[in-house]
This record gives structure tokens, sequence and C-alpha cells, in this order.
């Protein structure tokens, strides 16, 4: 017998699940295209050299390469898996995104606000709420260089939480520009930063020894990497004020998006976060995560990534997103209850008998005034068929009769 | 300079477009779901050996497959694709059903009504309307052997494409069991039906001649193949009576279906076609599809595949489904401008100098009353910016003020 299960990591969703999964995908859309958004779509295969020449860290680690076809398909024993593939599954929006806007940008606004929702691939070990098929919900606003951005991504974003019901979230901030301050004057080449960061963003996955056992590994100088861990979380004991005097322009930017934000939501907790890295190459200044209650890891996260269009296209634009780990997401949806399903539903029986031109003329018509009409065949142990069917969602049932049409509610 | 474009076959969506994507398939879901449907979802990703044995035609030939990882991975030069390979992008949304039902058939109801959409994946040559990853919409009822489910799934197709504004679509209908009867009594051995249907599927793609060919380099005898593209396009000049004498199972089936959609929709073009065949070799009973005016190929179309989920289970289960080809659809609606966009867009323009948070607040308080409400900082050419937004889809324009709120109409 073959396997009937799905492949490892990935996953099939019963109606129930699903039904909710779209529920709060449809109040994510609705929240995000109300606050200004334009929602496009990328394709899920990308070009492979695109992906690998990302700067997207351990994520290019971890791409789905799909076989060459025909003719350019000529394994050897010295075949690296690059030789044999040239096309992937994305593994994030991110680089998508880009490639999309590079590519279209003579025909999208100035400043270009994207609402993008699908699907990456991640070949990891499979965990709680870590799949290697997983949704992803991303908004991003290119063109615009000033941090209105970082306040109307984390302002959508905040909103659509609470929307969900998410009472109580947490978002922390930082930036790349101070961490790269830090980084420099605890002795590290400017040209090591972004890879240190890579290093400096597992800390609360492997902890301070994790990572000072990872950049040792990666050559780095032991008193340099002390320099810096010491400092991190001298910082973070002492709070945000002493970031002004190690650097007035990350002081600045983090500082308005935070009074902005608090203001304008009273009951917003935004942290500054020296620790908070994202695990990246490609972030150039506000970087920000979203946590919920004691939920492991981050519901969101993004920040500001001005480089990353320029490297592939030539003409730059600055741009800043945020990403919802939707599959997170969905687990704090199920877990908590969040999300009520309050659909009218209607069994509608028949009998052989039954002429079933007439059982249909009499279901169209209950779908005006209800979300989901069925038709269903009689059974003869009828209790236990209406038992069944109320677990399935079925508040009303109907038996077809020329005569007259009698609704039962359960 | 990387390519900033796409991988070929494959397709991004600019705001416009996706948007209509978007409304068609609320259309769909809302019918589909109204008429008992429940939304599932299967993994995009299948474990290679169970689409290569899927019986499903052509479509085995255009897999993706996903190379190996890691240790697995081990090429030679004697590698064959499926030495390295054992993960693959689905091609249709058929098998992963049959996969999903016999999976989970404990939790789903005796008689499941499911709806389905998503991507699927073809390595095909791309041509108008064909793109090498598309979206399929399916609806199937599973555990139904009688066929009120073919009744059922046609209705609601057709109540879906009429809703879209697909006036004067046409569904072409047959019986694999008929087909069988043709083959067979034209001199074909019985278990050469679904190879020579497959090519027979043909027909409308390379003519009478064509198919001749494909049959004759099969190796099967030109008598044979004369006796049956004679008697099939006899029959279809005869029309659908003459079916009774020849397969009388096949025509009570036909005949009921028949009758009780044209009764019930009048408007409803039924058409019996003895050529038509669909390329899979898994169809049963029943099969159908739907035209729409001069569009070349089917929009929609499926068929009665009672044996699937036994081949892949080992547990009996009949099963009907129908397909809705979504691209195609949405090239008609995009051609004929099926769908209009009417949200009330609002361009909420703001300066350097104002308060940020007044202005968010501002955007906040419309976003109950507008569609969309995007915070646009003001630019010095301000007439050249309006003409912009309208083309952008804004119709409504306020500047922030203080005082007080004035809403333009353009």
């Amino acid at each position: 017998m073959k396997t009937i299960l799905p492949p490892k990591g990935m996953r099939d969703f019963l109606p129930r699940e699903k039904e909710i999964r779209e529920r709060v995908m449809d109040i994510i859309l609705d929240e995000y295209e109300k606050s200004g958004f334009n929602q496009i779509e990328t394709s899920m295969i990308e070009n492979l050299e695109n992906l690998t020449n990302s700067n997207s860290g351990e994520n290019t680690k971890l791409i789905y390469k799909i076989l060459k076809r025909g003719e350019k398909f000529k394994p050897t024993e010295n075949s690296r898996e690059d030789d044999l593939s040239d096309l992937a599954l994305r593994f994030d929006l991110t680089l998508p995104l880009s490639r999309y806007y590079a590519n279209n940008r003579n025909e999208l606004p100035t400043v270009f606000k994207s609402l993008q929702t699908g699907y990456s691939f991640r070949a990891e070990r499979p965990g709680k709420g870590r799949y290697r098929a997983f949704k992803q919900c991303d908004v991003d606003i290119i063109g615009d260089e000033t941090n209105i951005a970082e306040i109307e991504l984390l302002s959508t974003v905040y909103k659509t939480f609470d929307r969900i019901g998410l009472k109580g979230q947490v978002i922390k901030i930082n930036d790349r520009r101070f961490l790269k301050e830090l980084i420099t004057s605890a002795g590290f080449a400017v040209e090591s930063c972004e890879d240190v960061a890579i290093s400096l963003d597992k800390l609360d996955k492997i902890g301070e020894e994790g990572v000072k056992k990872e950049l040792l590994k990666k050559d780095y100088a032991e008193n340099h990497i002390d320099n810096l861990l010491a400092k991190l979380f001298e910082i973070k004991e002492a709070g945000f004020s002493v970031v002004e005097e190690i650097d007035k322009a990350s002081y600045d930017n983090l500082n308005k998006i935070i009074t902005v934000l608090k203001k304008t939501y009273p009951d917003l907790k935004l942290e500054f976060d020296p620790t908070l890295v994202r695990g990246m190459g490609y972030y150039t200044g506000t970087i920000y995560e979203i946590f919920y209650g004691d939920a492991k890891g981050a519901i969101g996260g993004g920040g500001r990534y001005d480089n990353m269009i320029e490297r592939l296209s030539g003409t730059s634009a600055p741009a800043c997103g945020i990403s919802i780990g939707y599959e997170r997401l969905l687990a704090i949806v199920l877990e908590n209850d969040l999300v009520k399903l309050d659909t009218k539903n209607i069994a509608l029986f028949y009998e052989d008998k039954d002429d079933f031109v007439e059982v249909l003329k009499l279901a169209d018509t209950l779908r005006k005034d209800y979300d989901k009409v069925s038709t269903i065949l009689k059974k003869k142990k009828f209790g236990k068929q209406i038992a069944r069917l109320k677990a399935e969602g079925f508040d009303y049932f109907v038996s077809y009769d020329e005569d007259k049409v009698e609704i039962k509610e359960s």
C-alpha cells in the first residue's frame, strides 16, 4: 500500500480548520486593504540563482530545488545540486517582491504599498508550529525612505492582530545601524557585521554560550565576542535612553516610531530591544518583531531593506516590510478559540422516490437565506444521521415535501 | 544583471489583475459553499511515487520533481530523474484529494462534498491561457454512487459561471462506459480502452488524422482505428437517442442527468457528445466539459472516477468531480470585462510638517466608511499627483487639516 500521508512537514487541512484559516485570512486581507495596501501575487517558483544570491542568511541552505528536465538533465558523479537544478521554490515573499518591483516599477505608484500572501517552502526540521510549507502575509512599502513607512506598517499589523483577538501583543524594535555601531565598536571589522548579526539572531534559541561558540567557530576574536555580548546586555538593562549617546541617528529613528505609535494607540506595547537582530543579512535600518503571550517565537517580524532592489535591478529603491507568521498565528487562534464559526447551515433531506428537480429548486430557493444548503439522502436511521450532521455543523433541517416547507432548528 | 522576470511559464500579477482574480475566486467560493461543499486544502508537494502511479495520462510526463537533499542526493552518470527525486509538485487536485480522503475518511461525512482550490504545476510548453503554474477550483462528491452527484456538481458549476456573467455556456457530456463499448466493439482489446481513450481525447487538438497516426504508432490495427473513428462520427451525427441501443446503462445515466438539469435550469445548454473523452485514464463513468463562446478549450471538466481511492488505500469509495480551469476563466473575464471593481478608495494627503499621530487617527476614522484609505505625502506638483492617483483607482481626496475634514470626489 502506498503512503496516504502528505510528505513530511507538509499538511492537509480538514474542513473545520480550513474554514478557520480562511476566516483569519479574510480579516488580514480586509484590514490590510483598508489601510491602503494593494494585493499582488508573485510566482512560487523562482530562478534558483536569484534565491541563492539574495543575502537571506540560513534560508538559502533550506531551498527546495527543482530538477532540470529533458536535455538539460545530465547527471555525473560530480554533479552538485546546483548543476542539476535551475528553478526552486521560494523560501519567503521578500525576494520575490523585490524582483517583482524591479520588473514592474514603471507600472506601480512611486510609493508602492504592497500586500502579498502565499506559501513559502523551507526544508527545515519540522516542529511545533514549524512546517516545510507555510503561509506568510507580507505588507511592504517601497519608495518611502522616511520612517512613516515603519509607522504605517506597524500600525496596520497591530490593528490586524487586535481585530483577530490577540490582546496584549508586544512589539520589539531595534535598528541595524545601532547594532552595526555596537559590533564595530566591540572590535569587529565593518565587513563582518552582517555575518555576526546572523549568529547574534540565535540568542533566544541557543543562548549566549551558543552564540559565542558559533562566533568562535567562525574565527572571530574571543575578546570582541565578549565585548559585544557584555555591551548588549548592559544596554538592555540600562534601557532605550542610552542609545542616544551611542548612535544618534538610530535613536531619533526609533524614538519617532515609538512616540507616534504609542500616542496613536495607547494600548500598544512597544519596546526597544537591543538583542533583537533578525536572521537576514539584507536589513539596513529599523527591525521589529511581534510577540504574543507565552507563545514561543515571533508571530510577525520585518524591517527596512534599502539595498535589495538595487542589488537585483541596478536601480535603488528604499523598502521596508513586515511579515505575519500565519502558521504561528493560526496555532494561537486555534489554541485560544479566537474565531467563532457562525454560518447558518441547513441540511435538506430527499428520498430516492422524490423528483430531484423539485429538490434542487427548493435548495436553490433556500440558498438565498442560508449560508450553506446541502441536499442529503435521508437514511433509515434518521436520528443517528441527524446527530452526525449536527456534529458537522448543520443547525437546520428540512425534509423535501411537495406541499409545505417546514424548517426545524436543532 | 540578474533576470528580474519570473521563470518561463510562471507569472506575477499587478494589483488590478490580482484584484479581479480575487473577486472571481470570492464568487466561486461563495457559490460552492452555499451549495453544500466543504473547503479543504491539500499539500502542493506530493510524494513523487503517488503522482507517477496515478493513471493520469500525459500529465505524469509533465511533473516538476524536487531534488533529494543531503545524504540522499547521490548522482551518478546513470541516475534517472526518479533516482534523484522523491518529492514533486502536484499536477492537479484530484490525486491529492483521493489521497486526502483515503487518509481522513474517518473524520469526514459518509457522503463528502469537497471544495478545493489552489495551484497545480505542469512543465508544459506555455501558450495563450496555458501556464506552468495555474489555479484550479475543484468540487467533488465522494461516497455517492448515484448520478445525483453528477447533477449536483454540474448544477453548482453552471450557477457559478452564470453568476460570474458567462451567459450561454455549453456543457458537453458523455460516458466512459459507452466509449468502452464503442472501443471494444470496434475490435480493440478491453485492456487497451484507457490507452485508446487518451489518444482519442486529442481529437479537437490534432484532428482525426492526428489521432489515427498516434494510434498506429501505438501499434493498434488500422481497421480497428478506422472502425472506431467512423462509428464515433456516425453517432455524433445521429444524436443521443441511438445510444440507447448500444449501451442501455450509459443511456439511462446520461438521460437522467440531462433531463433533471434541463428541467431545473431551462436556459442551460447541455449536449451529449460521443467524441468527448477527457485525457485521464482513471474515469469510470460520466464525463463532461464546459465551453464558453468562441473560447478555445474547455473552461471546466471532470467526471466519475470510482476506482482511484481504492487503488490508493485499498478501500473503495465512489467519486465524481468537476474542475474549473481558473486561468482560462480569468482570460474570458478580463477579455469581456465581466467583473467591475467598485471599491470606494480615498487618498489622505499629509505634509512633512503635520503631526502624523493626527493623520493616522483621521485615517483610522475614515476607514470605517471607505474600502481603502491610503495616507500619501503631498507633492509639490499636486495636480499631476491627483491625476496619477485617479488612474490608480482613487476616487476621493482629502488633505489633513486640524480643523475640518473636507472630502472631495474626483
